[in-house]
């Protein structure tokens, strides 16, 4: 797959610190022409899932051949490994943690390469910041051509994310919030093809927190200012929002007890 | 207008979710010489008419041909328009809902057309993210030298914003305060030339919220740190500061009344 | 020096303002091929001495001939100077307050130059934002190949900052912390070098706060989760962190007294 030159950054680093800067100038000073975009910079410290579900939702809509680093790498320094991987004609760079569970999950014929060979990497490797002297030089010599298989020995057991599904008992659709918008939109784990083939042609009855939705809208404005709502969100998932608002804080739930708050579908009688 | 390849994006996602990444990646996936700039992605959600203020202040310090996108729609998926125009040799793209209402009243040769060729859209149009589907790919293309007329039909009718703007009664000039930047510094709504006009050689006496002003400076520095002060901003507009301190919090108004505060502007006796 | 096309920004500007997209947009009418790099926008307000860290820790990681501009920039207006000056061979603009202290302090051979030369400013100079009008163009310019004497005079008495060095006293060293980040670490004022030098082949006893660390860990997952440890970080520095955790939360010190607790290491008997 030819690089489209093009390098995506995923990190739990925040703007107020250099290193963001610090791996960009890393790129920059192997391939100066390499086009770097921030996906973003504000997972939480550590959350390896959050940053998977960032990244899974974000690569496909850039040229086939971006290269997608990722450094959300609480065990950095430890025995973990850090890897490369072409994936749906993208190439991901980053720790073996899961954070590229969704993507390897979607494409079983991806080729995953464990980093090991000394020479893409910076000459001076520190016990605590691989994304600088391993992920970035490596993410940048792949933007230059150069194939996975240099990197280091193909490996067959990359992490797994244990990613919860939604589950369905007794006539009831069980899901969950896994992300909280900007807006206060809370985006669930249910997909849109899974609502559909368990509703048949019913209306849904969502419950959530303190919250009772009795259908579905196809976007924010179909209710009045300030009313809650529910739609299958442009990424894909079940997701509870408030036209005007911010269904976050609508939902009567603990904001820390937001994430994993259970979303029960039923089918109206 | 030859487009300068640049495009600038303005929106208020915020820049934890990946929905700046995604139109990026979009625009990318059309011209992939595009050159992106954020203006900001901070703007409070809905608040059209402080992105119009941003858009309208930065727009011209960009080459000519630039394209300044802006996504605050929350509107997205209703019957609002979607616009593409040039004014003042800058091309604007984004939802007519008055967000480059002050561009356009101040060139009132803009043409403006609505966006209707799918073409070039994405080919998946969902009902709550037109910024990725139709804003970024019309964008992209327009950098790449599409003429605004084959985006679809032109309109005369875009939806205006009703600015407030400052009053004079009884010899006192009347303004309110519009904007509060990262340091705390109180922009109001009163032009330079306005205020030279109505103060013709006068001193002014400025009072807002528990301060009384006294003369205008030229720069933070010519009070001593600590103390507050009135000058005529980088933008132009009279603006009430605090030399290394901040204005916001010194004036004993309630932080979320800050916007639209009165600012009584009167001429020294 | 041959320029490398790269522009560093570093700022107090935030991102919620358009104050750094009118700089970018400046430099961009001036070199549309610039490639523009934040480091960070986030500096605490007029903060010197924590940018000028940032920018020391970081330039080097970028191609020779990068321009690095800071703006932080508090006596914006006054007397106080611009300058340009190559060091290390990297450019630096922005205004002379010590801003490029330790740089020009690691190259006793960089040569610094007065910004007079009004033909490489923005024709319109406001008293309040020269980071717009003269430390943007001149950056632009000199990213063109324009050599440095052509800015204006040369000096040699740039402000310099009095920067906290450690010191030692009855066979106890003592320093500070200076700085805390996204993950909540608590770096300090001393180097690596410094404090082996110290311990000769003793191990230390690290205080600080309400915390007692007795040995030197290599990486953050050396210890348990939520234990706290003592590392020499990725930028050389004695650095207090805490496992998955945040070591600011854990010292037991007012976090807005943080930065200037001090660090005392002892050798361990």
């Amino acid at each position: 797959m030819k690089p489209s030159g093009i390098i995506t950054l995923t990190t739990d680093f925040g703007l107020s610190d250099p290193y963001v800067a610090m791996m960009k100038g890393v790129i920059l000073s192997i391939n100066p022409r390499a086009e770097l975009v921030d996906i973003t910079h504000h997972i939480s410290a550590g959350a390896i899932r959050q940053a998977s579900t960032m990244i899974h939702e974000t690569f496909s809509f850039f040229p086939k051949g971006t290269i997608h680093l990722g450094v959300v790498d609480p065990g950095v320094g430890s025995d973990r490994r850090l890897i490369a991987l072409l994936a749906d004609k993208h190439y991901f760079v980053g720790p073996d943690n899961g954070l590229f569970s969704p993507v390897i999950g979607d494409d079983p014929t991806s080729r995953i390469y464990n980093l090991k060979e000394k020479h893409f990497f910076l000459p001076h490797v520190t016990h605590t910041f691989h994304g600088r002297e391993i992920i970035a030089p490596v993410s940048a010599h792949i933007s230059l051509g150069v194939p996975l298989e240099r990197m280091g020995p193909a490996i067959h057991d990359p992490i797994r994310l244990d990613i919860p599904v939604p589950r369905q008992k007794a006539g009831v659709l069980y899901g969950q919030i896994t992300h909280v918008d900007n807006f206060g939109n809370c985006a669930t784990n249910i997909r849109k093809n899974i609502l559909i083939r368990f509703l048949e042609s019913a209306q849904p009855v969502i419950e959530v927190g303190q919250l009772n939705i009795d259908h579905l809208s196809l976007t924010y404005s179909d209710v009045d200012g300030g009313q809650p709502l529910a739609l299958s969100n442009s990424s894909g998932w079940l997701e509870i929002a408030v036209n005007m608002g911010r269904a976050s804080e609508y939902l009567g739930v603990n904001p820390d007890e937001l994430i994993g708050t259970v979303v029960k579908v039923s089918r109206s009688s």
